[in-house]
């Protein structure tokens, strides 16, 4: 193993411990902003390799699950501190392979480490075990009740597939293998072409925090893989939940893939939303003041979020005017900035073309940008009808562009509402004025999205335990569960009852007297006694 | 609408509120201890009562979701009223239906009462809501950090498909209905064609409960409907969410049928269990006691349970020679008993006769009963290596059949533990002197089965907090749930977060202040404050 003061990344998967060097075609990160490739070169792995991670995730899962929760903790503040300790070197990578602002990435970082250290006060918080006692009844009749206990257990070895937007913070340490790793679970890591060097950092900082937690190595690993290979990860018959964010096509293929297993499995996939924003009559007052917030949150990061609002939708009149104006003028004063990658900005290309086809382009962002990778911001306007019948004017496009929805009325706004897809967030401007028709939205909203922002923009997800991140399809997979906040631990674990098992063989969080002063419900009500 | 007074099936399906004759091919009941045909026969309906019933389903969605947590508390005990009220009529009917015990039909419907007046609890109680709080950090740099406040919303119209066994509390008012009706979810019910005419009389006592409490009468409605029906069902957009209890092959078609959807739903199937039983050495010292215990439990209604004990797991020697003389005796001494239809009759022969060639046969019930309908208990036994390697002996025969698997050692033991399926239940016999290895087989079983059973019998299902009715596939399609007790709500909810909603605008389970006293987790903490 490389020491952990290394951190420059040398081109090597890690496979339970070891770097391991690929054996198929050769890939390169890109500097998107100087245009460069970067060294070094990494190798994609094959079967073999999904099959040595698959195996030694599987060894250490008995162990790696037995471990007293407080292990578990100490093991996610080790990778925090790991990274931590690295930001320079780490920043820098990931700035040069994504080409997002160093400010940004710090940020990152620090959402990243924040997010470990979440999942660890909910290990030690412990309500994650859901632990529940029904008291036995040994007088009742025709027949005594038993005595059950129910605790959670975790599922299984845990395939991650990291974002190109969130190098870090959705990637290799991001919020699924740290609710993976909380609930018990060891993880596989597909890392994502656009960042491998950023990979293998944060991957070797696991690998060391692993080692030096005296955890079973293969509790973490790290391959490159071509799309089979990935494939050929979800379809490994020990690897028992996937956690994805991306593509909805790529979620999509996952989604599929799982479902053919003999034994089916859960696909947390991320998807796509256009994160609708519905703005009403009184908070339209302030249109340009609206419109000119809306733009900054449009052209973040280059447009590239989950919660990127790409959807606008107001009733016409003198207030969406004003909106409509201010957000040009904003638009076109906006500079070209560099996408993540060349496919990632010729994908936004395509998109934006397409919407120019069905849809008005009423503003662009300067043209002064590498055209082979920047973001030229675009907003386009069109009618109510024209979007409920168009799946290309409801379809993501990733990057700074949104689509301005003019309804004739507060009715036409609603079906609008109505007749949308699953999405990550859904928005509301809305004034005390507004507040009838803001009601009358509300159980649409409800039933369309994860979160509902009153006042504000979409992007910008906190890291908490009431934030869901998730939504209906096509927004996620499974609408059931949250890829941010401390819920997602539930996501990686499973409820086992125990009926009448001697005091000797209850787990801990189960015996009697709570020894572990657990929140529990027994006999139906919680307690901590 | 027939008046509740009416007791007696009339051959009716029962679409939001309305009763209507079917058009498709006649069924009807078929009485297996009689070996006659019941009337009245019974016409399935087509897509046409599909679409009519999930058309109102969809238009009862939004009104009965916002209706308060007290009034569907209200409707299931209403409707727990109502079935006791034709206790009578209604176990009469089940029995002459399904052959099973008027005694056990009796205590069935006392159940399922039960059952719906759990989840009453459940609703007034509370944590259902899953109510959490971040409060505002107004003051937080670089970025304030909003209010976030995060519930539970229902999923939208539920599929139930009723189990032929228990045509009570796994059928028209069982378990997944209660449990979806207080989600909050409208529910179109596929009567089971072994009972069509218990299905009417329950469906009938819904549909009052559902007009006398002034709900949407498209919250209930129940169809009779061919397979290719009940994929009309699973497959219309409406639905969001599908339980089933019944055979694999039924469960994986609504599974296929819910993947192949636009937007993918989950289907919480439970399918197939053998149930293990691993005897351990200390507890085999009562081997004869065990053996008839045993037996017991294998031959209870016919051993039409989907957690009865199909597989015996134990070390060869003279305690494993007591158990299997006395379960031989026990079985060669059982009366031939009626299982519920014809077909399920015929699919046992067919299992039995399937293990036969495989296995040997070391006991045979009494051949005294009508060989059309009825249950020879059977009994064979095989070695560890036969069973790992033969899916055919993994196989459930649902029915009284069951299979003693003779182990060399413990290590052997272990590798069958680890070797078998995802079950339903998973049960140790260990005394004192066995804790060491009930020890390590824990671990194992804690990933195989939903309940471990110490020192009893798989087959008794509590209604409690802590019941786990479920397992990894292919027990069931969903191991993350529980289709029993009362954390089976849980199957029919996701989150969704509030991000500075005006006060206003909140739902109540979210208000500042806490009016209904909720255990509610503010900034990570639990309290009812």
């Amino acid at each position: 193993m490389t020491p952990a003061s290394q951190t420059q990344p040398i081109g090597q998967m890690l496979i339970a411990g070891a770097a391991v060097r690929g054996v198929g075609a050769e890939i390169h990160g890109f500097d998107p902003t100087a245009g460069i490739e970067l060294g070094p070169g990494y190798r994609y792995g094959d079967a073999s390799h999904v099959d040595a991670a698959c195996a030694a995730a599987a060894a250490a899962f008995g162990p790696y699950r037995s471990t007293p929760a407080e292990a578990r903790a100490r093991l996610l503040e080790a990778i925090a501190d790991g990274l931590v300790a690295i930001t320079d070197d780490l920043v820098a990578r990931a700035h040069a392979e994504s080409g997002l602002p160093r400010a940004r990435l710090t940020g990152e970082l620090g959402r990243t480490a924040g997010q470990l250290r979440l999942f660890a006060a909910v290990l030690r918080e412990g309500s994650w075990n859901g632990a529940r006692i029904d008291t036995a009844q040994p007088d009742r009749t025709p027949l005594p009740r038993p005595d059950l206990r129910q605790r959670a257990v975790p599922l299984g070895p845990v395939a991650v597939f990291g974002a190109s937007n969130f190098p870090l913070a959705f990637s290799v340490a991001g919020g699924d293998t740290a609710s993976a790793l909380a609930a018990g679970c060891p993880v596989v890591v597909k890392a994502h072409d656009a960042h491998p060097g950023t990979s293998e950092l944060v991957g070797r900082v696991i690998t060391d925090a692993v080692a030096a937690s005296g955890l079973p190595p293969g509790t973490f690993s790290l391959l490159n893989l071509t799309q089979d290979g990935a494939i050929t990860l979800v379809t490994d018959s020990r690897v028992k939940a996937v956690g994805f964010t991306g593509s909805r096509a790529g979620g999509l293929a996952l989604v599929d893939a799982a479902a053919r297993r003999r034994e089916p499995i859960p696909v947390y996939a991320e998807m796509s939303a256009v994160n609708p924003v519905f703005l009403l009559g009184g908070a339209l007052v302030r249109g340009a003041d609206l419109g000119r917030a809306f733009v900054e949150s449009l052209t973040l990061g280059s447009g590239q979020f989950c919660t990127n609002p790409g959807l606008i939708v107001a009733v016409d009149g003198p207030g969406l005017d004003a909106f409509i104006d201010a957000a040009c003028e904003a638009v076109a004063g906006s500079a070209a900035t560099a996408m993540l990658t060349p496919g990632i900005a010729e994908s936004y290309r395509a998109g934006v073309e397409a919407l120019t086809g069905q849809a008005t382009l009423i503003a662009r962002g300067s043209a002064d940008g590498d055209a082979a990778v920047s973001c030229r911001a675009a907003l386009f306007s069109t009618d109510a009808v024209s979007l409920l019948g168009s799946p290309t004017l409801q379809a993501e496009v990733f990057g700074a562009s949104s689509l301005i929805v003019r309804c004739a009325d507060f009715e036409e706004l609603r079906t609008v509402a109505a007749g949308i897809d699953g999405q990550l967030t859904a928005t509301l401007h809305a004034d005390e004025s507004d507040h009838d028709q803001a009601a009358a939205l509300l159980p649409i909203l409800e039933l369309k999205a994860g979160r509902i922002v009153f006042n504000g923009w979409p992007t910008g997800v906190e890291v908490t335990h009431a934030m869901v991140h998730g939504g209906p399809f096509p927004a996620t997979s499974d609408s059931r569960t949250t890829s941010v906040g401390s819920r997602a631990i539930e996501r990686f674990l499973r409820q086992v009852c125990y009926q009448n098992a001697p005091a000797a063989l209850l787990p801990t969080a189960l015996a009697d007297g709570n020894p572990e002063r657990l929140w529990r419900r027994v006999d139906g009500e919680l307690t901590r006694d």
